[in-house]
């Protein structure tokens, strides 16, 4: 870290990859800064893509000062403290040992890895470098809509108390189409994994994050309901289907488990991308002995809050816009009734990282964390392989605070 | 039947049991007549319970002519031409093939047995009296929401094309409270199952209903969170915990389920007495190539359809309030906008019965249908002893147009 | 009243007019007495109509015992203890005030009358009648949906405190589409008015209602947008418009109005039959400095209850679903969760008139409950005449507790 | 503008005021160039307000390169081309004009002025400036919206028909507690109005600027429910009441009004800051012959939309989630579901103003508009004043075009 005068000393960022999840992560990091009073102040030192000319372009559009080839010259650079990886999941593993090895703080998208054993090789990474005073997040970002982040809050607080239910589904339709094109998140060797890998985790994650405890064990069933695709690169979706050259989907379309929790509440979870309709309809509720909870990510600043000891009068779910300074990150934000979107949650991200940071602590979730969900998905992939039968979730954790 | 002057002829009606759904029964029988044109006028003619001066109350209160203690003497009367059991489910198949063989229509109440071996012979009994022009329903009155059938017919009708994912959740709450006494509902000598039966029979009837098709096999987990409860007549609640005598719950309190329908889609189910704060709410969304639908028994009038070939920037949810001329059943009721309520469906099932008997026509849902949702529910308790080990439903339907 | 032994005394009912609202009684009259527990019966004792044939096929359909042609004869019967008046504007007073002279108890729709005089005449005819023993109601049965009445509760428990706010939004759409015919409801000599008197009517009674005091003015515009429709009977919409015979409409499209109450709140009213869309959303929102209260007539099963003492982190509209055993009405009904409809208002209009006759006392909302409304209406029509200068809303009321 | 090599040319602003507008319009101005690609690139060159300290770290905390004290020098500065005024409506057309005069862009926060007369002399002096290339835009941020946006384009389209109703309501609560001390906010020589300048001032742009054209006469009441409120700096609210100094509120709480478009529609319109547990309720609903559009801020990423012409059995308002790349701005954020927040109406502001600057172009809303504004509350004021007659709006407009 740099220190300038009579500020707080500069973090240097170098984030690899700069589609979709690079754009979102930029505006976090030019933002954060300017919202929130931080230990450190984020600088967009570098940016990494293989194209030349278009990872230029994608540095200035995005304001990132330098540009560069290779993410192993990227992790290299002195100006470079923490290493924000927004590539597919194949190469998360790889880059992140590298950067930690290196001596780099490491945000890495999720899911953490393509397999348990990736996850278990950058946990055991990130372990290592915990000892040296080095941070690794992954990039669990749902978290951190404030209605999330408060929902965590109420359970923990045992507003819910003793946990009955939780449900998450995380609905898409981007793949209803059959003509839409076999790009690398429909192969099994790059993605790892279809809804379940990109939308499962997410659920997942919340699952556990929201209960405050693992997943157990899963029973699941996936389903590929489009078998075949155009190639991308191939005559347009408009040719005579005959002509147009298709190859096979390796990856689920969606994903229906059930499982248990320690504390004995049953969870279900459903992740699909062909749920004609709903955009980005990531909802759970969680019902417990005390109450209930309620959330659609379509409707992000809102939390539906059931408090079961009221009079039965007056009982009911109140939706509360999750707006007000006493809510989680809202301080710094704009008046009550004005609304947050999807963004912010990685200027929160950002926020918690640089917090963590500074202080030397265990940044949440931890690649532990990213490692947990990967054993969930796996289990579920097994359970779905071998007829659904209930599949265990190995523990691992040596952190029994956290999922 | 009988026939009165310038009228459609009479159809006696006789009701054992008086309890909610005899309540319910008979005021879709004492309004069914005055709101639609029927070929046969169901009359009110006894009412069976076991205690004399309380089934005789239950006659005046509800409208019915006479009433009977034993449910032989019911069937026996000869101004009976309709058997209508609204008992538990421990006596259904008893009543319900006796009065068949006695000659008479049957209504059964939902589930329509608390075992397979049960529902095959009733199913087979109502087999045998439909080649003498008898006809026997099952209850699953959510079906005569005009909602709910008017998706069935959008389905049916191919709205949403190849179906992908069906999805059903009834969740009740009554049970959070932990000294909520162990009534007969939650004993499986008398209920047979617990949520599951209750809640989950309807979920499992909607799901074939709306699909149109079976479901080919199951994976779940069930669960009883509260495994002892106070006994009724027992010192009340607000004794000292030490001294209410309490005995074992020995059905499930919740279930959660998955399987898959012949044409591929996958369905997810769960049923709930657990879910704090919803009361009454049977939602279901089904999605398909060409759309979805969606809908929530706590929103009876509404309907959310979703054409997924509108252009992109018009698409979306569209609440359509069902109270439309042109929607099922509301023809004979108010103009648009004037909302129908839950007791409807009993008058709807009540005029759809009727047109059965008058026509000679097979009921919907029949007794095979009642054996079908059986067949999904043993399945599904297999399942569940079984670690969720995908289970499939045996399938007995000698009528391919069914479920 | 006639005394049968064992039971409660009957009540005579004779119902003049059998359309819509005729139907609607009709349930809510055959309903009552088997729902909740009345010190009377009411028996459908005859019905009324000019049409011979009709009115007879009327009475057997809707289970009305006689049938009479002519309304002094239908007031005459010695079996006719309260006169149920269904038909338009300008026959309430003739028929009610003979009817009060006859000695009968009077239920007559709303509005009370088509113009203020008659409304008077009616008043002091209802206030004669009351020192003889005789009840005489108006028909906003509005008030009898339970979230409506549990709101009306609220407020006058103080749970708003001092009102501020008063909307109340009454909007329709069947006069969209402009070749609708002109019926007697577009014609100010049968109706008085249009959507003022049929839906501004509603939403003015309720606005006075739940704030439990009189509107003191009111300043408003009116507008016909479509001023010629084709005459009924004549050539269908579907023939050329050259050929279609067309007549003034001379009622109201739809009328906007604001006032003031005497606690200083401010009102603010819609009516309209030409809001596209909307089939019968009664929508109301009361602000008070401590709370607020939400509803709509299109999910009349909820209320919206915000109670701004709360903490602001939990604070929010609760949407109650009025349908537990504490909530007006219900404790009579289904379980919590099923789902009340439309025509229950209209058995719980006659619960209440009924216990008011039995109990000799005065019915909410009473023929000067009806008065005043019309005085709100005129107001409005002169304001809307005379530049929507305010115009103050005499005070006639003889009873200081009502509006 | 000052050009750099190979990259758009700079835009120098300068901002006067930097409480929560300036904290809003900063992060638009940050962010804009790194979303859209545009002809100009804003450069956050100077800030101005009068603390010198506070100033300074204002303009470290939001990015500013340098802090100015007195606005004039921040006019005078060369690297400034755009003077974006935050400051309280007493000082807009001081500024404004100095600004136009000087040469500069102005974007002037709204309402436009506290009174027609300093909102002539503004509209005169841009239209001067216009003469030399110069724009002024004033800041009525939720036409950026983009369902708002997407809600005139439908309009400007025909889809709604010829406008029978426009209702806009906009609701707050922060005044509901009488102890909320007695800022600027709430006197009449700073902020002209209450409510009404501060709410209705964007209601009443979002119902010309909705349906394309402007009010032509209104009827209005206004309200203070609160009229004394405590001096700030005073003993704190937790002081015994006694002791709190307190002084008279000279703005309204509240405003209800009704009006005429020229196309014969009626429009409603309410402002409050008194309506319990509403936080940032924009409202509207527009009805037509053809469709109807409904919209609330609280969810400002849907836009319901119902089209009359549709099947009846269809039809319903349809929730479009207002975030397909088809609808306006939205191509350059996030995929399909992904919300957008209040903000993001400011850096819309700043694409739209930058576009005009680049093209020369007359920005919409321009001050004109915002004058136009300022005559509709000054008539809404006067028809208060004299018992709510209705009071026509002066036009002024030279635009036939625009409201």
């Amino acid at each position: 870290m740099h220190h300038t005068d009579g500020h707080a000393p500069e973090l240097g960022v170098g984030m690899v990859g700069y589609a979709f999840m690079g754009q979102a992560h930029s505006q976090g990091w030019r933002t954060v800064s300017h919202v929130f009073d931080l230990p450190l102040r984020p600088v967009l030192a570098a940016i990494c893509g293989r194209e030349p000319s278009a990872v230029r372009a994608a540095a200035d559009r995005h304001g990132w000062a330098a540009a560069e080839t290779d993410w192993r010259d990227l992790v290299a650079r002195d100006d470079v403290h923490l290493v924000d990886i927004c590539t597919p999941g194949d190469s998360h593993a790889q880059i992140a040992i590298a950067a930690l090895e290196a001596g780099k703080h490491v945000l890495c998208e999720k899911p953490l890895a393509n397999s348990v054993a990736e996850a278990e090789a950058m946990a055991a990474a990130a372990r290592a470098a915990r000892s040296r005073g080095q941070v690794a997040m992954v990039g669990f970002n749902y978290r951190r809509v404030p209605a999330v982040t408060r929902a965590r809050h109420l359970i923990a607080e045992g507003r819910l108390g003793t946990l009955r239910h939780v449900r998450v589904a995380y609905l898409q339709d981007w793949l209803v189409d059959p003509d839409v094109p076999l790009t690398w998140r429909l192969r099994r060797e790059r993605a790892g994994s279809g809804a379940l890998g990109d939308l499962g985790a997410h659920a997942v994650d919340l699952a556990q994050y929201l209960a405050g405890e693992p997943l157990l064990g899963v029973s699941a069933l996936t389903e590929t309901f489009v078998r075949q695709r155009p190639l991308p690169g191939h005559p347009a979706p408009s040719s005579p289907p005959a002509q147009v050259a298709r190859g096979p989907v390796t990856v689920d379309d969606a994903a229906v488990f059930a499982g248990r929790l320690a504390s004995g509440a049953l969870v279900s979870v459903e992740a699909s991308r062909m749920a004609a309709g709903r955009k980005n309809a990531l909802r759970f509720e969680v019902s417990g002995e005390l109450g209930s909870l309620a959330f659609d990510l379509e409707r992000l600043n809102e939390l539906l809050v059931h408090d079961h000891r009221a009079p039965g009068a007056d009982s009911g779910f109140t939706r509360v816009v999750v707006t007000e300074p006493e809510h989680p990150y809202l301080q710094a934000w704009w008046p009550p009734g004005h609304a947050l979107g999807y963004e912010h949650t990685f200027t929160h991200q950002a926020r918690d990282l640089v917090t963590a940071i500074a202080r030397g602590t265990e940044p949440s979730p931890s690649f532990a964390d990213g490692l947990q969900v990967q054993r969930v998905l796996a289990a579920v992939q097994d359970s779905a392989a071998r007829n659904a039968v209930y599949t265990p979730v190995p523990s691992g954790s040596t952190d029994p605070d956290r999922p």
